[in-house]
Order: structure tokens, then sequence, then C-alpha cells
């Protein structure tokens, strides 16, 4: 078994924080994104989707896309659980999960995809105006999630779970999409705080 | 238990098309969304994140995002599956979910958002370039799940799933983007018009 990944990216890292929660380890191979070798002829064939993070099991099954690869090792290794035990806090995690990654991180990543230089190639055209257009969601997602935070530790309750993962690599995320996180967000900081201190965060 | 809902979006259709399958109805609330009620204080005091579907408990629990509503009733009502069973199925159900969601229905999503008239007030700015870059991708995304649909029924395998549901909404969402499906991509074809003649589909 073995993980498609690269250090540059924000999605390869959410799946090497749940391994490391999981206390699992992985080989990986590097996919360089600079010279847009995921659009390769033989990365292609192995995910015609174009993109990392992918799983490759031993019998050669690819399992693309971050939170999928995560659940694969959930579903393989329940404890600790990171998803939720039980219907209403396995849809909490999913609907939080789902929130920052919709509303937090793809704008950030949006951002940053159509304004950075080094993006120019991956994404064309690159549009500056759908890149300031996305600074203000992030920034109104930021205040909800800084709101939720209010009552409890971690963004699905009281357990650590996947969406703080999300949380955490698409507050870090924010430095290259040039989007300033207010200070005023106490409750924000608090936790991303926390998370960053995790040793997973090193992953 | 009840569910916000709105007849002219895609998203809550998704679960409509869900609980069909599960064979399960639940009481509506309709939002109007051409009167932005979603953005109204009483909706956002539900759900400060805006948007519909939302399910809402006995106990006034709020559960938002499509997805993580199906999940729950995946949960309390296992049968028929529809998140697969076992962690590769289950994995494959979410990874092809996610590709569809991702690569097919928010770029189809995004060309409708940023050039209809009717959307001029909810998506603000609205930038036809934007529009425009997202109808290549949403055909070069149909052109990979005609692909994949060369050796099974449904995309994620020999079972409907949750993948096949947004894989048609997203389908039947074309039109409003004004994204032609290419008529050469006849596996597509024959999914869309085998999806679309399930009784759920009407829902």
């Amino acid at each position: 078994m073995r993980l498609y990944n690269s250090n540059l990216a924000p999605n390869p890292r959410r799946v090497r924080i749940f391994l490391a929660e999981k206390g699992l380890s992985l080989p990986t191979v590097d996919v360089d994104l600079g010279r847009l070798e995921q659009k390769s002829a033989v990365f292609s064939a192995l995910n015609p989707f174009q993109a990392v993070p992918a799983l490759e099991l031993d019998d050669g099954t690819i399992i693309a896309e971050s939170i999928a690869i995560c659940r694969y090792f959930e579903e393989l290794h329940p404890d600790p659980p990171l998803f939720g035990v039980g219907p209403l806090e396995r849809a909490t995690v999913e609907m939080w999960q789902r929130r920052l990654e919709l509303s937090l991180f793809f704008p950030v990543a949006q951002a940053f995809r159509h304004s950075h230089p080094a993006m120019k190639a991956m994404e064309s055209p690159q549009i500056k105006e759908w890149a300031e257009a996305n600074k203000p969601r992030a920034l109104a997602a930021m205040a909800r999630v800084d709101e939720a935070l209010s009552d409890r530790p971690f963004i699905a309750g009281e357990r650590f779970t996947v969406a703080d993962i999300t949380g955490l690599v698409a507050l870090d995320f924010t430095r290259s999409a040039r989007i300033a996180i207010p200070e005023e967000l106490a409750r924000l900081k608090r936790w991303r705080e926390a998370l960053a201190g995790r040793p997973s965060a090193k992953a």
C-alpha cells in the first residue's frame, strides 16, 4: 500500500494528519506538481481526475480523494474515531467537515489558485476577480466558525475529528492565499493553536 | 423531524431522491430562495451557513449539508445501503460521490450561478469569465465518467449509491447552466437514462 503525495499541496496534508492521528504510517510516492506530473499519462492512468492524494492498495486498486482515503482507514482502524460514533455524531462530523471544506478551504484555495503566479499553468485561465471574490467568503466562514466554537473545544463537539483537520489545513493555507485571519476571532485563534500544537500537525 | 427544502435548487433534490430510495418520507418546509429567505435572520439562526437543505430533528438539533443528512438516514436505516458496505466499497462510494460533486456538479453550478440573470442577487459579483471557465471542466468530467462506466452499471460498481444521485442531479442541472451533454458519450447517456427512470428521480 502506498500514498501518492505532495508536500506542497494542502489535500495530501489532510491525509497525512489523519494517518498520524491514527498512529499509522505509509510509504509515499511524491508527485511533482510543479512539473504538472499529476497530469502525466502515467499518473492519469492511476487517477484520471489528475489530483493528489491517491492511495494505491497492494492489488493496484486506487482510492482517490482525501476524505475517501481517510474514511477507508477509519473503517479499517476505528480507534480513535475521527468521523464520529453513532448516527447523530457521524452526521455532525460530516456536516462540519463539509462546511469547513466548502465554505472555508475551497474559497481559500480559489483565492490562491487564481492569484498566485506559481498557479498560472495549473489554473487556466487565472481570474483575478474570482480570487478577490473568494476572500470575503473565507472571512465570513471564519466568523461563523469562531461563533460555533463558543461552546466546545473542537468544531464538531468534545472530540477531535476529521473536520478539525480540514479546518487546520484551510487556516494554514490562508498565508499562501494572502488572506489575513482577523485577530478579533479569539476562539478561532485558540482552536487553531490547539490543533497546530498536536504532533499530527507536523505530518 | 422536518426538512427545509426548495424545489428549485439541486442540493435538496439530492436528499429527496435519497429518502425516496430508502422508502422514507418527511414533512418539508419550503425556503423561498427567490426572495433570499435562506439569508433571513430566522433561517440563519437555524443554519448560519445560509443554505438548504437542512434537517431539523424533534429536539431542534439541525443537520445541514445534503450529504450529512443522507448519511444520518443511512446510519438509521442501513437498507438498502447507499454509501456502500465494508471499507473498500465505502471508500469507493465516497471517492465517486466526491469526484462527481467536485468535478461535475460544482462546475455546472458555477457555470449557472455566474451566468444566469436570476442568480445576480445571490452570486455577487457574478463573473462571466468564471462561468465560461467551468464549462470545459464539466465536459472533461463527463468524459471521465463515461469512460469509468465502461465496465459497470452504476458509477461506484454494481449497486446504486449516493454517488449516482449526485451524478443525476448534476447532469439534470446542465440545462440551467446551458451546457450541452455531448451525444457521443453513450455510456453516460445510458446511465443517466437508467437513473432518471427510477421512481426516486421524481422526488
